[in-house]
């Protein structure tokens, strides 16, 4: 059990988008799992605790990744030289149907937590395949991490080759049902089963009503894909002439917000309308900027989410993204965003890096509740980052040096302590 | 003394834009610091030589990193959120400043060169600051460096803090004959001087005409920055308004191209009439990808530059780039250039990786003469890679493997021998 317990350290957090909060040499608490609060000396209510002093280290909040596909992670950083469509089909597909081999997903789900257990991510939003027994072994593999995560079964059954195309509705919609039920057996602390349509081009209506109805009967959130890219955002128009834009083929199911979380990858190119729904339904957005220049789907425009009131988190969308790191979300958004401007809006400023420290932090963990800040009532992830890897001939202000530990992706070498929910995890 | 040895394993290179060369299991044979070519099995006129066995390793050429700031490596990866004159003014140039103190050089440098040693770069081309005694201690560093280099001291008489500005165009020239001759008296092996004029918006005219004739009597190459971002062009424009284009500045002076070796940083924005310009005088470009993003200029049109007959190659450009990683830059480039196709110019098809690794080895190497491929006669530059610390569920094909090592920056933890013209560096 945690009896509690403070950080002590260069503490950096970011209450709201924008606004970088650092306290050099200051005590982070933790009671029960969660944060008490930042203070400069330790307020006689905690003077019993014990204090772990980080020294000249860096602590932030643990990192909230919105969108990743666990299954693609054995090919990352490979195939870059094609779009959205004919890479699903060259790349995605082949690899996701070696899952049908537990022995496979065995190996390579054990990599993929291992993986994220090393980084800077506390919380993931993650996508298995269409196989119950290979998605149960990554929920049994994201369980024994430590990270906190919700995972889901994949929904496919129509546009996809043979080997990954469920039988029926009804059979994918069983297979669901199974899967959920079986995590509730397992009775994970930190794994939560989530509805996992792919996307609208890979569900028939008729899927798609189940899932509604599986919603509404367990109350579980969605993740699926929107927007994406304009090959596909076509197809949809053709599958779908029902629906008003994209996101409206998974509002009229009830599988877009409203009454639960949901989260949308991408959204390079919602319309006005898609815009207002999701503002409307409360959905979050999960931007993947890597996924979205290497699979040259283009750039989503963060800054009129922003301003328009919209949830946006980020994500590494392995393997479209090629890294499994968010401090390297943080800067691709920054760079893509820049792009932007300078191209499609000049009224559109580019993201600075508080805001891209804000959306992989607070902004996409509040999908999870109250995650990815020092505020007082928030879980407890931090992580600690020894920059004193990187030399400099002088000493940098403590603030820059956080901004080089993300530039310079220091989660790949850097992290000597990381907790979760007040659990030490490294 | 070199007498020979072949290095055994999985030999990739790429002897054309476009076209890469994997050998598994094979040779590539050094002798007298120079390639002899890549074997299946080592003909007979090699026989005696030392083989060393790199197994399943992968075997190419070193990279070349065609533009970079030695004194900006101190802060790179912070200050990303602003353009370029106002990041000049506030991090540039004040960090520069800092190199009047030779102690200070002295400690920066060490690192940065160290920093260099230890990545897959082979070859860079590196500016200095205006301070002569200064940039000595930068090319001795570099010497020691074992890489190949050409460094600048920098030139600046106008348009710059007063303490980074040259006292007159006259004082700029004969610190520049100073450093000039200070590099031939410590008889270097591998570091050669490079003239340097910042760039057209901080030299006088007076001060180009006599880097012209320094030029002409010295037989140096130059480097400097063309048409990055609007704002900096618009100042050039009302600063010469005699010149017909941009690069017609340097071209004016004697500095572009023509007679000898130069190579320009970016061409972001360089004009049909500017780009004839480049290819009439040879002149190579080198594109700077994470350099154009973070400080918001904006994409350069590398297929169009190609396609044209530029010559071509990458550059870090630290700090306007945050990474010494030259895969990073090769990546960068490919996830750009699809940026470019999706919004700019749907006729520019997106760079692929073998294109990339191209402009990062041979592309840029040219630049040093025969550098950057495994053909006979080539300078014997050669990094082993270890990717085994990326674990897989499965085999990937070589081919797959080299493309992943770039992606996931294998530079920054994965290289097990490092070779220069023939000599052993890690």
């Amino acid at each position: 059990m945690n009896t509690g317990f403070a950080l002590k350290g260069n503490i950096c957090y970011a209450p709201e988008a924008g606004r970088l909060v650092v306290r050099e040499n200051a005590c982070v608490v933790c009671e029960d799992g969660v944060c008490r609060g930042v203070f400069d000396e330790l307020p006689g209510a905690f003077s019993g605790l014990e204090v772990i002093d980080c020294g000249d280290r860096l602590i932030l909040p643990g990192l909230v990744d919105l969108h990743t596909h666990a299954p693609q992670y054995p090919y990352r950083g490979t195939g870059m030289d094609c779009e959205l469509m004919q890479w699903l089909d060259r790349y995605a597909f082949p690899e996701e149907a070696r899952y049908a081999d537990a022995a496979y997903a065995e190996r390579a789900y054990r990599i993929f937590a291992d993986t994220l257990m090393r980084s800077a991510t506390a919380r993931a939003v993650v996508f298995g395949t269409i196989h119950t027994a290979s998605t149960l072994i990554l929920t049994d593999c994201m369980e024994q991490s430590g990270l906190v995560s919700y995972v889901g079964k994949v929904n496919m059954d129509r546009n996809a080759p043979p080997e990954l195309t469920e039988q029926s509705a009804e059979r994918s919609a069983a297979d669901t049902r199974r899967f959920i039920e079986a995590c509730a057996e397992r009775g994970y602390r930190r794994t939560r089963p989530i509805l996992t349509p792919r996307f609208a081009p890979s569900c028939t209506n008729a899927l798609m009503a189940l899932l509604g109805s599986i919603r509404g009967e367990y109350g579980l959130p969605v993740q699926s894909h929107l927007s994406e890219n304009p090959g596909e955002i076509e197809l949809v128009g053709r599958l779908c002439p029902w629906a008003a834009f994209y996101g409206d083929v998974y509002d009229r199911f009830g599988l877009f917000g409203g009454e639960g979380n949901a989260v949308m990858a991408h959204c390079v190119y919602s319309t006005p309308e898609e815009v207002e729904r999701i503002r409307k339904n409360g959905v979050w957005v999960a931007h993947c900027p890597a996924s979205n220049m290497n699979i040259a789907s283009g750039i989503a425009p963060v800054r009129r989410y922003l301003q328009a009131g919209l949830r946006v988190g980020l994500g590494t969308d392995m393997a479209g993204g090629q890294s499994s790191s968010m401090f390297r979300a943080v800067t691709d958004a920054i760079q893509v965003s820049k792009l932007y401007w300078r191209y499609l809006d000049q009224t559109a400023k580019p993201l600075t890096f508080p805001e891209g420290f804000y959306l992989a932090t607070k902004g996409g963990g509040a999908f999870f509740g109250k995650a990815g800040s020092f505020e007082a009532g928030y879980a407890f992830d931090a992580v600690v980052l020894d920059d004193s890897v990187m030399p400099c001939p002088r000493r940098l202000p403590v603030g820059d040096r956080l901004e080089r530990a993300f530039y310079l992706e220091l989660d790949r070498t850097g992290i000597t302590m990381k907790f979760i929910a007040g659990r030490r995890i490294l």
